[in-house]
Parts: C-alpha cells; sequence; structure tokens
C-alpha cells in the first residue's frame, strides 16, 4: 500500500500539510475555496464546478449529499458547513430555540449562556453543521436597528463577558471536539451603528471610539478562542467593512493574532459594487476585498469570476489567493474534517432534537432573562384568590412572535419550511392556562393585531376585562418589525395595540402588562396605569411558563436590564456610558434619562446592602482592586441580587464615560441570608482609549461604583486613587 | 512736541506696532488681552485691574464709559467690544430684528442675505459695537438641537454661500470701514452634530467627516475674509474643541492661512475642568487652550490666574501668550481703534435703528423667506369673496415667538430688559387685520397654550371656526424650547396644539396652516387636513405681513426649504445628500423619506423646464462644467423659481453621498417668460474626500442633476464624464 499524500496524512503538522495540499491546487480550485454558497435550491453544482469550499443553509441528508460530493472531487477537500444557528438550532423542526440574545444577557449569567450555547452545539451537530453564525458582539446603542434583539444590549464590558461564554459553549473542547460546533464572532465591527438605525448604512465610528467601546468584546472573542469572525454590512467613514483593511487584518490578524477564518456577510463583496458603488466590477471588488484581508466569501457568485479577472488584470496575485486558502484549509485539517467530515447522524439528531434535558435548560434560560420593570405590589398574584383573569394582547398566544426572528417562520425561509411544532412552544396563554388552580377561569382575546390598526377587537377583550379580577395584557412587536433591513424609527407599539392598552387604562381594570418583543419599545401614556410591567424579550420555547410563574409568584424574577429602555424615540440613545459634558441635562420637552435603566430590574424580595468598600485607597496601576460589599436578603422570598461594579475616572485626558460597568456578580440568597461579595476589577478595568487612540490608564483619582442598577442614586461611590509604580 | 510712541503711530506698519507694543507689556497685560468679559453687570474694573482686552454684552453710554477707561490704562490700548447681533441687532431696543438664518436660508438669496447683514452693521456700529457674534455655519442634520434655527440649514454648499455673503455684509469693504463690523464664523466646527442633539455633548466626527461636510463652509468663511471664529462648545471624539489643536492650528491657520482671531465660546476654558473634566485645574485648562491655538478667552475670569500658574508651572512659555496677543493687537491696529476707538453715537443709532429704509428690507427679507409647502389650491384666498376668517393658535399673535431667539424677551438677556415694542413687529394676526378688505371680518382665538397642555380655550377658537369661511392656525414652538441648552427630543407640536389641530380638522372648516417656530417640525396626523401649510420660520418683525400678503395673494411665495422636514423625529436624519449604502429603503414601520425634502417650495404660478444639458459631455478634472437649462413661467402669476443643480458621482472610492448641491440660480419670470440660466459649477464641485482625508476629484462617470428640488423624481439626469488631462 503506497503512503498517503502528505496532506492527506494526519500524523503531519497542520502546516505542512496546508503547503502539500496548496501546492496541488489549480487557481480556480483555490479561488472556490474562498466560496461559501447558498445551498438552499436543489443545485449542488457549486460544490464540483466551482470547488466550493463552504456553504451554508443545508442541513441533514442534503448535507451528507455534499460531504460525499465533496469527497468525490480531484482533491477531495471536505466541506464546512455553517448555519445560522442563533438562539438554538433555528431551522431545525422542534430544535429547543431558546430566548434571544438580548434576553439571555438579561440573566448577566455566563455560566446560563455557556450552557444554552453548549445545548445549542449537541443539538447542531448531529445535522450535519460544522459552524453557527453566532454569538453577535455589537453593541445596541440605537434601538430603531432592527438586529437590536440579536445582541446583548448596550455594555461593551457585558457583551465581551456573555459572548466569551457563548463562544466556550458553542466550541466546547476546542476543534477536535465532536461536540463543538464553530461560533462566529460577528458582525467586525460597529455593525449597530448605522446612520439612522438603519440596518448597514454608513457608521460614524472613529477608530478611537471603536477602540473604546466596540472592539474590546470582540478582542475578547479572540482571547476566549473564536475560530471564526464575520464582517459587518456598512460601511464606516467612508469605507466598507469589507474592505477596511485596518479593521480586518492590521487589528484583528497582525494586533489581536486571530488564527482563524474571517468570512464576509452575505454579498458583502458583491455589494461593494451595486451597493457601496466604491467599485466598479466584480474584478476590483475581488481584489479588494482579498487586500482587505477577506478569507471567506460568503454567496457572491460572481466572486469566482471575479477573482480570476483580477489575477489576469493584476489586481492581485496568486499570494492573494494562497494566504486565505492557507488558513481555510487549516481550520479543515484542525478539525479533522478531512478524516472525519462530520456527516449528520439523523438519528441521534432526532434523540437530541429538543428532549427534556435541553427543554428544562431552556426553562431555566427563560426564568432568568425575564425583567420585572414595575410592580407597585400587585405581583405576584395569589391564584387562589382569584375567580377570574382575562388574557389579552396580540402576542399573548403567538407562538411565532415569542419565538422571534431566526426560527422557522421568519423571513430567512420560505414559508413552506414551516414552523416549528406548536406544541414546542409555551405561550402566555399556555402558561397561565397550565398553572392556574381549578378554580381559576383563564379568559382570552387578542383584542387587535400589530400588523394593522384594526380596534373591532377591542370591544370583546374589554368585555372580558370587566369580568376579571386582573388583566394580563401581553403587546410587543411582530416578525415584520424585527431583523435585517426591517429597523424602526418610532419604537412605538405598532397596529392598534395603543389603542388597546388606552382601552385597558380606561377600563378601569388592575392589569399587568407584558412585553413579548425583540427591543426596547416605547409605551403609550396609557401604559403607565399598568400595575407590574413584565418584559419578556422574545423568551423561546419556554417563556409562556417562565412568564406564568412570574406572574402567580412561582418564580422570583430576576433579570436585569442588559439594555436602557427609553420614553421616546427621540431621546436616543439613552445607554447608560455616554461621554460626559453637556449643556443642560434634559430635553426642554422631556426627560433625558430612560423609562427604565441599564442594569434595572425587580423582584418579589429586598436586599440591604452594607459595608461596600475597597481593599485599598491606593492602587499602583497595573494592579487589581478587590471591591467588597455584603448583600442580605431581608425580604421574605427566596432572590437573586445582581451586584454591579463600575469603575469612573474623575479626571480624564479626553472626554470620557462617566461610568462603566466592569465586573458583576448574581447572588442567590435565602430570605435572611446574607454574603459578602468579592469582585476583582483587573487593571485594564480603569483603562480609557487616549486622543492617539491608545490604551492607556492614567493615574489619578477614580470611584468604584456599586449597586444593584447603573442609576445614580443607587449607587454607593468607593474613592480609589491609581498611582505610578 | 515728542515722537509718538512707535506703536502709537499709525504710519508705522502693524507688524512694528504689534512687535513694540508686546515689548511693553507686562505678563499680566498679556493674559489680560485675551480675555473677554461679561460685561452686563456694573462693575468695570476689568479694565483696569485685569487689564481686559474685549468685553461683550454693553452697548452705547456704557461701550463708551469702558472704552474711555481702557483709553486711561498705562498702555491705553483699545478695547474690542462685541456684542451678539444674530438676525439683527438683537438687544437693542427697537432694532431691526431680520428673519433668523434658518429663515433667510430659505431664500437662496446671498444678495438678500448680504444686505441683511449690511443693515445689521449699520445698526450695530453707533450703538458702540465693533463685532457681532455671526453668522453660525453648523449644519443642520439633528433637528432635535435648540440652535438649528440659528443655521442656514444642511447644506455644506448653501451654508458656504449664504455664510460668506453674511459676512461681506457685515465687514463691508473691510477693517478700516466705519459701518463695517467684524463677523465671526461660528461654531468651529462640528457642534451641531452632538450625542443625542443634546447642546454641547459628545461629538462623532471624523477628520474625514469633517472635511467632507462641516469644515468647507469654514473655508468659504476665511476665503470671504471672515476676521474672527468662535470655537464650538462640543467635544470631538473625545477632545473639546478648545483642545483641539489639529482643528484650530493646523487646519485652521496653518492650512487655510487665517489670520484673524479665534475667540472660544462662554467660558470654554473653565468647562475643560468643570464640564468636560479633561484638565485638573484651571491653569491646565489655560495651557490646554493657548497650546491649541485659542486667542481670546471668553468669559472665563478664572482664565487670568489660570494662566499665571500656567507659566509659574512652566505649562507654557510667555510666547504662548506672545502669539495670539499679536493676533489681538494686529486686528485693532488694522481696525484703527488706537486711532479712532468706535464710541457710541447715540443720536446716529437713533437714526438708524428700524427706520423704513431697514424696516423695508426686513419685509422683502420675510417674503423671500416664507415657504409654500403645501397648497391643494386654497390659496391663494380671494380677501372679497370672504366675510370671516378665523385666526387662530398661540403663534397668531404673539411677539416674542415670531422673533424667536436671539432677540429681546430670549433668554440672553433677563426679562427686565425688556421687549422690541410690540408696534414694531407685525404678527399673523395684526398683518391680515392689516390686509383685509373692509367687509372681511378677522376673528381670533389663541385656543391653547405651547407652554402648557390645558385645552380650555379649544372650545372658544372652534366657534369661532364654524363662524368662519376659511381658517388660519398658526402654531409653532415657543422660546422655552428653543436656543442653547433647550433641544428638544420629539420634534412634536407641544402644549394644547395637537389637540386644537385634532378639533379643527374634526371641525371640517377649510384651513391654512401656518407653523411659525425656530425649526422642522413633526406634524400630527390632523394637519393632513389643512388645505395649505405656510412655513415661516422666525419671520423677524415683518413676518406677519408676509403671511397675510402669501394668504391673500398679494405675494406669490417663493422660498424653498433649506433644511429638510421630517414625518416624525425617528426618521432622523432626513437630510438629502445622505451616504449610498443601506439594507432597504425605508423603516419597518414607517417610510424613510422627510415630509418635504430640501429645495422643496411652492408659489402661485407653475414652470416648464427645457432643454437641460451640459455643454461638454467630456470634461477634463479641473475644469469647469458648464450647465443650461431654460425654465418658463407657464402660469398666470408672475414667480420665482430656484433652479438646483446637484453632483453625482456613480463609483467612488469610498462610499459617498448620492448627490450634493453644487449650484443655485434664483430666476424671477413674468407670466409666459422663459429664459435659459447658465450653471458654471467649477471643479471642486466634483471632489469628494477619500479614505486618507484628502479631497481628490476621481475620474470616471458622473451625473448633473438638475431641477426644482432634491427629490430624486424632480431631477433630470445629465451624464458626465471626467477624465484626466
Amino acid at each position: 500500500m503506497s503512503a498517503p499524500l502528505p496532506y492527506r496524512d494526519p500524523t503531519r503538522p497542520v502546516a505542512e500539510r496546508v503547503a502539500d495540499l496548496l501546492a496541488r491546487m489549480t487557481v480556480d480550485e483555490k479561488i472556490g475555496q474562498l466560496m461559501m454558497w447558498d445551498a438552499r435550491g436543489e443545485d449542488l453544482s457549486c460544490v464540483t464546478a466551482r470547488h466550493a469550499g463552504a456553504l451554508l443553509h443545508i442541513l441533514g441528508d442534503k448535507a451528507n449529499r455534499a460531504m460525499d460530493l465533496a469527497a468525490t472531487t480531484r482533491l477531495g477537500i471536505p466541506l464546512l458547513i455553517g448555519e445560522d444557528a442563533i438562539h438554538g438550532h433555528s431551522f431545525w423542526q422542534g430544535a429547543t430555540i431558546f430566548p434571544t440574545q438580548l434576553a439571555l444577557a438579561c440573566s448577566w449569567n455566563p455560566a446560563l449562556i455557556e450552557q444554552v450555547a453548549r445545548v445549542t452545539a449537541r443539538e447542531v451537530v448531529p445535522t450535519g453543521i460544522h459552524w453557527t453564525f453566532s454569538p453577535v458582539l455589537c453593541l445596541s446603542r440605537d434601538l430603531r436597528w432592527g438586529r437590536t434583539g440579536e445582541t446583548f444590549g448596550e455594555d461593551p464590558w457585558l457583551i465581551g463577558e456573555l459572548g466569551a461564554a457563548m463562544i466556550r459553549g458553542y466550541q466546547g473542547a476546542g476543534l477536535a471536539d465532536p461536540e463543538g460546533i464553530l461560533a462566529t464572532a460577528k458582525h467586525y465591527a460597529g455593525y449597530s451603528e448605522t446612520q439612522g438605525g438603519r440596518d448597514a448604512s454608513e457608521a460614524d465610528l472613529s477608530p478611537r471610539k471603536l477602540r473604546s467601546y466596540f472592539l474590546p468584546p470582540f478582542r475578547r472573542a479572540v482571547q476566549a478562542g473564536a475560530m471564526t469572525f464575520m464582517t459587518g454590512y456598512q460601511s464606516i467613514d467612508g469605507v466598507p467593512s469589507t474592505a477596511n483593511r485596518w479593521l480586518l487584518t492590521e487589528v484583528l490578524k497582525d494586533e489581536w493574532g486571530f488564527r482563524g477564518v474571517l468570512v464576509t456577510d452575505w454579498d458583502n463583496v458583491g455589494r461593494l459594487v451595486h451597493e457601496q458603488q466604491v467599485c466598479a466590477n466584480r474584478a476590483e471588488a475581488a481584489a479588494v476585498a482579498l487586500k482587505a484581508g477577506n478569507d471567506l466569501v460568503m454567496v457572491t457568485p460572481d466572486f469566482f469570476d471575479g477573482a480570476r479577472e483580477a489575477l489576469a488584470r493584476g489586481l492581485i496575485t496568486e499570494a492573494d489567493l494562497d494566504a486565505p486558502c492557507a488558513r481555510l484549509l487549516a481550520l479543515k485539517f484542525a478539525m479533522g474534517l478531512f478524516e472525519q467530515p462530520r456527516r449528520a447522524d439523523l438519528a441521534e439528531a432526532a434523540r437530541r432534537t429538543g428532549c427534556a434535558a435541553h427543554r428544562a435548560i431552556n426553562l431555566d434560560a427563560a426564568r432568568q432573562s425575564l425583567v420585572l420593570l414595575h410592580n407597585d405590589g400587585l405581583l405576584p398574584l395569589d391564584p387562589g384568590a382569584l375567580r377570574r383573569i382575562a388574557v389579552i394582547g396580540p402576542n399573548a398566544d403567538d407562538a411565532l412572535q415569542q419565538l422571534g426572528d431566526w426560527s422557522l417562520g421568519s423571513c430567512q425561509h420560505p414559508p413552506e419550511a414551516g414552523q416549528h411544532p406548536r406544541e414546542t412552544v409555551t405561550t402566555v396563554l399556555d402558561g397561565l392556562r397550565q398553572l392556574a388552580p381549578p378554580g381559576l377561569q383563564v379568559l382570552h382575546a387578542p383584542g387587535c393585531r400589530i400588523t394593522d390598526e384594526g380596534t373591532e377587537g377591542v370591544e370583546e377583550a374589554m368585555a372580558l376585562a370587566a369580568q376579571a379580577d386582573v388583566v394580563v395584557a401581553v403587546v410587543g412587536d411582530h416578525l415584520s418589525l424585527v431583523g435585517e433591513t426591517l429597523s424602526t424609527a418610532t419604537l412605538e407599539l405598532q397596529g392598534g395595540q395603543v389603542a388597546l392598552l388606552d382601552a385597558l387604562a380606561a377600563c378601569g381594570r388592575p392589569f399587568v402588562l407584558v412585553l413579548v418583543n425583540s427591543k426596547p419599545l416605547v409605551l403609550p401614556r396609557s401604559a403607565g396605569r399598568a400595575r407590574a410591567i413584565l418584559q419578556a424579550f422574545n423568551p423561546g420555547m419556554c417563556g409562556g411558563q417562565a412568564v406564568a410563574e412570574a406572574v402567580f409568584g412561582q418564580l422570583n424574577p430576576s433579570g436585569r436590564l442588559a439594555i436602557s429602555m427609553p420614553v421616546h424615540v427621540g431621546q436616543q440613545p439613552v445607554f447608560y456610558s455616554q461621554v460626559r459634558g453637556q449643556h443642560g441635562h434634559r430635553y426642554a420637552d422631556l426627560t433625558q434619562a430612560p423609562r427604565w435603566p441599564f442594569g434595572h430590574g425587580l423582584g418579589y424580595t429586598r436586599f440591604a446592602w452594607r459595608d461596600a468598600r475597597l481593599d485599598a485607597r491606593e492602587v499602583p496601576i497595573g494592579e487589581p482592586v478587590t471591591l467588597r460589599v455584603t448583600v442580605q436578603n431581608v425580604g421574605a422570598r427566596h432572590g437573586v441580587e445582581v451586584v454591579q461594579a463600575y469603575v469612573s475616572d474623575l479626571v480624564t485626558s479626553v472626554t470620557w464615560v462617566q461610568r462603566s460597568l466592569q465586573g458583576c456578580a448574581r447572588v442567590e440568597l435565602a430570605p435572611g441570608e446574607s454574603r459578602e461579595v468579592v469582585i476583582t476589577l483587573p487593571p485594564e478595568a480603569f483603562r480609557l482609549v487616549d486622543a492617539r487612540g491608545r490604551e492607556v490608564i492614567e493615574p489619578g483619582d477614580f470611584e468604584v461604583q456599586v449597586g444593584p442598577s447603573s442609576r445614580e442614586e443607587d449607587l454607593t461611590r468607593l474613592p480609589l486613587t491609581l498611582h505610578r509604580r
């Protein structure tokens, strides 16, 4: 038996195998290797005729067919198959669909999020997928953006922590882990910060501002071992992400040492020509993308001829193909795909998909994601003391809107792809019916729709409300108002929802408002009459159960907002960590304060805080700072407090944020129990980015501010001086 | 008789006089020379004890006293006295108060604006003032900003043209012109573009974005000879304007060759410490301000000791004082103030202030500023055919709100300073009453207030409306919602105004809506029932007459919006010249199009356009491009059309604007008359700013787009190719 070709020999080092294989590849094979194709149709000829290196939107048996086909090609280079498993295995029938990132972020719980990602990977792996395009590490500061719900909220530090946890969860023990999938840190970078909150428009971000707020979560992702990055759709200061060599090569690869694969977003290379108009043709676009540092081109079929033409015209050399090709091949070798292409195993998939163990974790995630925004004491209801509750509102019993974007039924797949089985989803109505004791009647009417302003259903809903002891009104948004290309200008409740709430407020029955939606919305004046308000950002399949538990008091809500909620869209931005310096402190026609700030969240018990202190008041720059505070549950119920530690630098060489979150701890306490919480702030917690874009720690006076929210009045201020060693 | 000291000898060159005087000055005298003091109180000791170089807010006899006092000091250096003569001599009783800049900009008429500034200078000079802090050259893109009405709108080119005209008008024949006053190009730069539209907060502006849009009007101001610049209050990317050496010294002084005086805005140096927190104390702040390139420090009394301490601590050297001091002295010498301090002449002031000739120009300005936004044919009314009109709304007869900010009664002066005489102001009600023929009864009720939501007046107003053939409803904003520190979050009509319009729409009488306000507002749904809408941005003392003339048809409105008007604040920004590249073309819940775009404006006649063409389709880079189009008045009334020429670069090395205004012509035509309009676009009309911040003209395909507004569908597209010579 002859020895295998060097690149086929798994005992050789990856670098050697890459070099051997590269040397055997034609130009066309190299170009093909750099391309990822949309495989939703039946045609898989891209694998053979275009030497495709990667596919997306292909699952199960069909993925196996594609992998088998790749094995028959001249060099037998295995495919890399990616899919949008965004909050669970989005498009696999019956998969465990978790709360969205924004919902999960409200748990302030990295361990939970790691677990969610682990479960997702376990469901994804046996369906023939190697790679998920998750997590999103964008900062949501303009809430109009349709993808706000896909983010971990507004804070760079929290995003970094939660993103790292999610990456660990997806990737597991490493590239060789057969239970792991590749994570994607996306969208690199600044995609959330576009003009008017419009999707993929221009972003006004200086390199310094990027380094101050937008890049840190991505650097954290590299440190956490994220094996792929995806570029943003937008431009920054005239330069499309796809063309931004500084960002893609100098920062990501050279400065941070990222060794993985950088993939464009959907047709980013084509958009250089037809959308951003910075290239005259496909050849120029291919050259610009390669020179900037993109490794893999997602769904730009024209790239194949474009790259060939660029080579012919001398816009690129073959070395420009070799570099990204080597990265892709190295990844495939390191994953062992040449030996084991990780085909789908549908029997295993069936065992895992939506199994009870996964559902239990999903329920836990839904519970921890729930934020009690307001409560005058009405909640928790005592279900034994009630005779009738009326559950009204369009999102009370709409499985599709509850799951939100990136799920079967959302825009990424055609309607014929179906939806997740209705019985896998517990809506709020389902949950309340399931938990209502026998004597409690649960009435229901949607009252209105979100997609049109018709109010003919309001009367029926009010008739139910009139009979009820308490009303639970479930309003929110709709898939037609969420996601890519679907930014919203007003943030206001759409359709008949304002009319419904106005009628409800006027009818005088006590009501609980439940918000089931993707991102912070603006509430009408009548919502001010709600006795309690629960925020359930798309809470996943078990969301309705968690809400019902909170309403009836089986669950003590513990979520804290990972994003500030505005009073009006015109207040934007309302994120808490704004830069100092302004004349006045409010708008002439409105407060500047959000309705609820970052870090806010209520529960059914109370906590007392005492003995907040730093181990040292004077610390040399470069050493950590230790904060201690004792928290006691002084209420009558078991509960969770989230200790939040903010840093404020009092004099800075550049204008800088008033405070920034740099540590947190989730503390579970029984009634009466108290605990000393210790948070160690690493040296970099005190950094700023100076006028020349350098990260520095400036000596001088600081404060560590600790408390249960980002509100000024909730924080205890602890003075600290940092001095040069 | 002994020879005068060299610096007192007007026959010597300015440079020699400056050098001589500088050599005689103590450190304290130098520091004092760099300071401008608020002289509103009775205490003028700053002139003697602090060697003040300049004062503001001092007029007439008191200004003379201060000048005389300065003459008694050791070196007798004359004072420079500045005042906010913003749209007319704002704070001089009975002065001619013109429409605001935003209103004037809607004339698209530089000659008119030059005339307005000339009249202002003529009224200012005899009151003892040398200098006005006008014009504002900021771009209004975030309409929430309270100072939007102080700008010439949203377009860099138009702002540059109108700003240059205003500077010419103020400064007249030059520094020695006894009828001229110094103009101020302000606020340098990017002050309009702050976070959340909040006054003086952080601005996200890269050097490239500044050079693309925000700096060109200021460069134009230098070319037009503006002798002073004022810095902005805000920070850009961490650096307060006051501390921005790149902006103040490298660009303004070194690159553009600005030879005049750069003044801070109010207490900008103090704010480095107490507001922006970038300096620990007054000494650091003084040093930072001097090193950055500020020449004159407005109202930071602490600067005196701060600069002394900075010198003692070695943060600055005496040379850092000499450079700005030399600029100030040079300006004073060049103005001849050492020989003739330009004292107030109150008799002459009395002759000029608000004289008939000035009022005539003011009326012309009000007429040309008026924009007819919408008209279904109701306007012009035939007053002879009407029996009763009802004039309702809080701004129908409120002189103070009509004049707007920077006028007696606005926040810059205390209430006891009084207001301009009521008889100098023609409100809309006044105007309609004056122009109504004897048989026409003009009824009036305010209906509501802007400052509270009370609706008790609505009923009375509706009773009048019910009796009337036509209603003229005059709504808008209020001084409590306009100006520095007074940004607005919602742009919505405040107080009882929405309720009033709702009632009016419901009552069914035909109504004309007149908007008397500072900046674009968002209109409620009921405004859609208005049969015609007239926009009168604070239209000055004659505004009501112009409106009445337009309503009754004596005036054919000719204004064109210099700023786009949104449907909702959440659509922002809505300026027309946005950068290309976006997914989708609308918000999911709202159109992305403004209610009325830049360049829009109706009239009572119609124009036909034909034969639009370029003299050449292929032009070498660096040569001008000549556009011709024939416009004919095909209606029955004398009228004005504004020909607008936009440039679109079809492929650009960076993402760039879809189109930008680069020329315009205001054409007055009698019925049936036609004229060929020729617009020459200079080479720089085709420039862009590349990724490295350089202004370049890139060869390739362009379009010149010509038409009566910035709307895509209003424009004729003329292909053009620019090639390298």
